[in-house]
């Protein structure tokens, strides 16, 4: 638990130094994020706020556990853990690079997204289906029990994957929202790692790691919602939210709890779902009738709330709320 | 650990529950916050938002642990942390029903206030004192030592009584900030009465009963920043401000640790520390040069970062961060 506390000191220290030093450095690049033009109109105003920042806690999320981990790499969780942080990170990298460079607000094409994202998700479901601490068990939340996939695991932890990173990214709309809540899952996770390790001598220098790697997380969220927080003076851009969807989809793959995602981070699954609902509800109807309606006023859900008059500081206060809660009611699983 | 939880989960609830009552009432009763005539220009549009609403989170503090607390009043840490609560937040009620029903931004004369505030900061140090599991000594931070005060117990207890009441009544100044920095401790020292309790058989149910009061307070200030965060329906009002202060410092009395508050609630201590400073100075420079001379633009020192022109939300974000991080270092006293 000291180690936790330290990871999450540390990481705070090197994302409060990146931040002073990378932002004017995205500002002199202009590096500011076009709005994208179906997003709210009083987004508009936000048009030259420097994006990409989540390169300042991506840094110290990668850098921390690879100082105060125990045995470095040669146990598997931490090395699949990175790789998914940095593989998913990478794509959002390059997508936002690309909005960046050639100034329109939609980088990648949605295939040149997908299929990097497919390549690292089945490379890691893959691999921690022949991890034998792993394997193709999943625990079920509450009941006690758990659940065989067999050989159905990869291509379900696959959907989980890529289905988390790509929710981490909708919910990333609203100044503070995606930092905020996954602050509070990534620190849910970290005391979920600590019971763990309590109970599973023989893993614990690999939980041992989830818990410091957590602890990094958590303290690069901090140090990033310092200049995150609203007003925002950086966005995170896609290779944050990708980092943080990567980064938590992996923990919770190591530790075999992936099914407690859609619960703890629920705000993540809901824009998502909200998503495929305003655009499969609009599909349906635009076919029957000849003109699509819509469910919300706009999705995902938070810019609904946010047409709906609730200021952007109410809605991330609500969303973090309701994240503290459920990782609150989780927690009695462990302990 | 369970019993915390369930303790922030029904304090939430009922803080839920008593906001959207309440709310409305305070506002068909005028109950207005006068805003106070030296504050910043700025809070002048915050005229007519509803105060008193302490009482939303005081309800479920006082409540909940009577409910989940075990073999109820019969030990003496949550009569004596209830005493400090109840009669602490009876003078900010009080004092805000005055200014209210008056329509004045100045309450009860200061003599008024302290007399008391003084009363009850006596009645609970002494009762402290001549309690075995107390008494008159105080851990001292991080060097693993007590330090025992003797008979001087008394007037140094009173001292930090009062002055933790008075200094949360200082951070009150930005929409969410008191709430929010006390949530964190509280939540800190409720991961300390649960590590004191590892330690310490003997005096469990009473530790007991103190996590279950901080996990009470957590979730009631979770429920009140529902409608006090940026921007606030309801203000907390002296009656929330003292409340808080005076549940902070019981804790920390009955737990012995009361030399963590000036680390924990730093923010609270330097709110109080700027107020001082301002004052001495300005009077100081008045006497010796004719004119008065300022140290901060305005104080407390979350005004003076105001005026230098950061928002309330950033101002927020960086005491809870502050908060954070310093629970932080000083839970490894403990874990």
């Amino acid at each position: 638990m000291q180690r936790f506390i330290w990871a999450v000191l540390l990481a705070f220290a090197v994302a409060m130094v990146l931040g002073p030093v990378f932002i004017p450095w995205l500002k002199k690049l202009k590096f500011g994020q076009t709005i994208y033009d179906l997003g709210p109109q009083s987004h508009k105003v936000k048009q030259g706020t420097p994006t990409m920042g989540g390169i300042i806690f991506a840094v110290p999320m990668i850098a921390v556990p690879l100082i105060l981990s125990t045995q470095g790499l040669s146990l598997p969780f931490l090395p699949m853990a990175l790789i998914s942080t940095v593989g998913f990170g990478l794509v959002g990298f390059v997508d936002d690079y690309i909005k960046v460079s050639k100034k329109r607000s939609l980088g990648l094409t949605p295939m040149q997204k997908i299929v990097p994202q497919v390549v690292v998700s089945a490379a890691l479901a893959v691999w921690a289906y022949l991890t034998p601490s792993i394997g193709s068990k999943l625990v079920v939340p509450f009941v006690n029990t758990e659940w065989d996939l067999g050989i159905f695991y990869i291509p379900v932890m696959m959907f989980i994957l890529v289905g988390t990173v790509n929710s981490a990214n909708l919910l990333d709309g609203v100044d503070g929202l995606c930092a905020g809540c996954s602050l509070i899952d990534f620190s849910m996770m970290g005391l979920v790692c600590l019971s763990l390790m309590g109970a599973n001598a023989a893993g614990s220098g690999d939980l041992l790691n989830m818990m410091v790697f957590c602890g990094a997380a958590v303290g690069a969220l901090l140090g990033f919602l310092r200049f995150n927080a609203h007003p925002a003076s950086v966005f995170m851009g896609d290779v944050g939210s990708f980092t943080i969807g990567g980064a938590l989809a992996a923990v919770a793959m190591v530790t075999r709890m992936s099914l407690l995602l859609p619960i703890i981070a629920l705000t993540m699954f809901v824009s998502s779902l909200s998503d495929i609902i305003q655009v499969g509800y609009f599909k349906y109807t635009k076919k029957k009738t000849g003109t699509g309606k819509r469910v919300f006023r706009m999705a995902p859900l938070h810019h609904h709330f946010e047409l709906g008059g609730m200021s952007e500081t109410r809605i991330v206060s609500m969303y973090m709320t309701v994240t503290a809660l459920l990782c609150l009611v989780t927690l009695t699983m462990f302990i």
